[in-house]
């Protein structure tokens, strides 16, 4: 499998996913359409947990095709590693559906967070496991990325899963601040501190 | 990323989300199928609501395409502003599959109808937004789009986002004249004039 | 919009609708797990409509990539016609679930098969629709594809269309009957007369 | 239709699948979301059915490729074929929803266990058959494609279905332990011995 291939998978993954969120938002109950404003209204956090995930995956998808342009070659390993991340983006729509319910009735909102929380830290040491399989001993890097970010991107990736750990915690603090957080995170990864640098180091490739 | 991975990524949700309208209708009632032929002619406005934003999703898919014939690349905040477009367009199966129930069950028709055209002009909004972005200083421009229809393409791209706003309007006076307000923008969006008209000037590009 | 735009935009929702079609099998009743078994034998009728719809869109998928290869090129009206093709692709799913919900209740099951076959027709209509379209004074067609071909595939297309509204008829005696009709047309066009004999008088392009 | 255009065509199918998989998982009952976490905890098995499938899928989807790399050029009944096997692919989310709710419910378990299996041998089954019509006479095989390997591989595929008839037996005595054995035979599959083999002999051309 080339890596061209491997990344028309991964787009099919990203792609579907995100636009299956849109599922998850629970639909009014239709006995009671009378009070459609109402039952609107009190989706708020529904539709906040489904932006969230969904600008969570828009920007990994972002990222992921940052991250295969430094890329010379994909092989077995690194395809089911690939695999594993691709899980964790799939499955991601079912705790965003189950943390926007629960946000909406007021019951087990904690619990909520934390179970989407965890399946974002999955999600975090999925994309650690592919960026270290990937670039120790520079096993399938392009000669043209530089030594100097493949040893800061490590750093970051390594740091960024414990980052993920972290946001456990904050849910079991309170689940908005969770949201608001997993928000913040992904405006951050939106900036994209690696594949800016590496592109400023390799512009012409990763264009 | 470059722009055909842009291109095809939209390409994916433009076709998911198309193709996932059709879970928004709602199922007949399984335990009263002994009148199946009565809950089928009751759903009809549930399938005018669908065929509407069908029509309107292809339609834009259509235009999409042609736009981005006229861009000679893209970059990072492009993505992202194409990415809230792509949410509004994946987003809308949820107000439609609402829009159908809520005109079938003759309760909450308005609410549905100002939620849906909310989520049109969001969108509208998205589409102006993508435009000046890439079209000021002909950011992204190819050089042979010529300067006149920049300008009107800009005058139309911003009017289009408050005739948008107009259907809210309409959606408090009657639920089925703004479904018939939006079928009426999907032609004249399948009519084109920015494409046609940009189209004469460089037949060759945008084909 | 280009040939192979249209083809790959095609593909996507024959790809989805297949894949969706799966969603549209009752699940069993979660509080009747004793009695599974039962259940799932019951559903037959159910899996049965999924099987031959599967293999129309399958079939129907491989036609349109037969006859795509005989035109030259696409323009705007072809697309809006193959957009109302797709319609009808992506809409199956919704009569497959009910038909096979109705054939599993015992109730239902003739308007089931008209509106199954109702649209079935629509699509043989939108099939004719864009064949004339793309065909008559040879507007999109290769050069190299035969004129006596031509206007045999005109009344191929013609007459098959009509031969859907034959299936209306059958599924007001039998919604069983119809079901097998239904399957004997995939068959039918499972061998495909058109492509073979294109094929036969043109053997290198439509590969 | 050519080769490249019969694997996005399976790729497609392939990825919604995989990720349509999530939609199998049941929601938790919303009226007990003050139970959420006892909830969550009790679908463990249903989590588990989903992580084996979606392994098995994205095994089945990495060899797709390889066995596609040792192909000439398809041809019509090959396509049908193909179509089979994709057809058991888009149907295990089905099965898979199945044996996660009867492991939660405790109720059903065997039964869902065979059916699992059973859509698991049918797909055995068209994988040998689509193997054996592409390879009896080297009907579709590359010339470099060697003449040992082609014997080897007709072994494992004929024995590989039979396999597969046993997780049936093992789905009598428990469905844990076939779920366990379908794991297992994922992993086989992962380290894939005929794809290795293949490019052992042939290592530019499957890559």
């Amino acid at each position: 499998m080339n890596k061209s291939r491997v990344e028309a998978v991964s787009d099919g993954v990203f792609a579907i996913a995100i636009t299956l969120l849109v599922l998850t938002i629970s639909a009014p109950d239709s006995s009671k359409y009378g009070d459609l404003g109402h039952q609107l209204a009190n989706r708020w956090p529904a539709l906040a947990a489904y932006v969230v995930s969904f600008a969570v995956i828009g920007i990994m998808w972002f990222n992921h095709h940052s991250i295969f342009a430094h890329f010379e070659r994909v092989d077995r390993p690194f395809f089911f590693l690939n695999l594993v991340l691709l899980m964790t983006v799939a499955f991601l729509p079912y705790p965003t559906g189950i943390l926007g319910e629960a946000l909406r009735a007021g019951r087990g909102q904690r619990t909520a967070a934390v179970f989407y929380s965890i399946t974002m830290t999955i999600n975090g040491f999925a994309w650690t496991a592919l960026w270290l399989y990937a670039s120790s001993r520079r096993r399938l890097l392009n000669a043209s990325f530089p030594e100097g970010q493949r040893r800061s991107a490590t750093i970051a990736f390594s740091s960024g899963a414990f980052v993920y750990v972290l946001t456990i915690g904050v849910a079991v603090l309170s689940a908005y601040a969770c949201l608001a957080f997993h928000a913040a995170l992904a405006v951050y990864y939106a900036l994209d501190p690696l594949s800016r640098r590496a592109n400023a180091a390799n512009p012409g490739r990763s264009r």
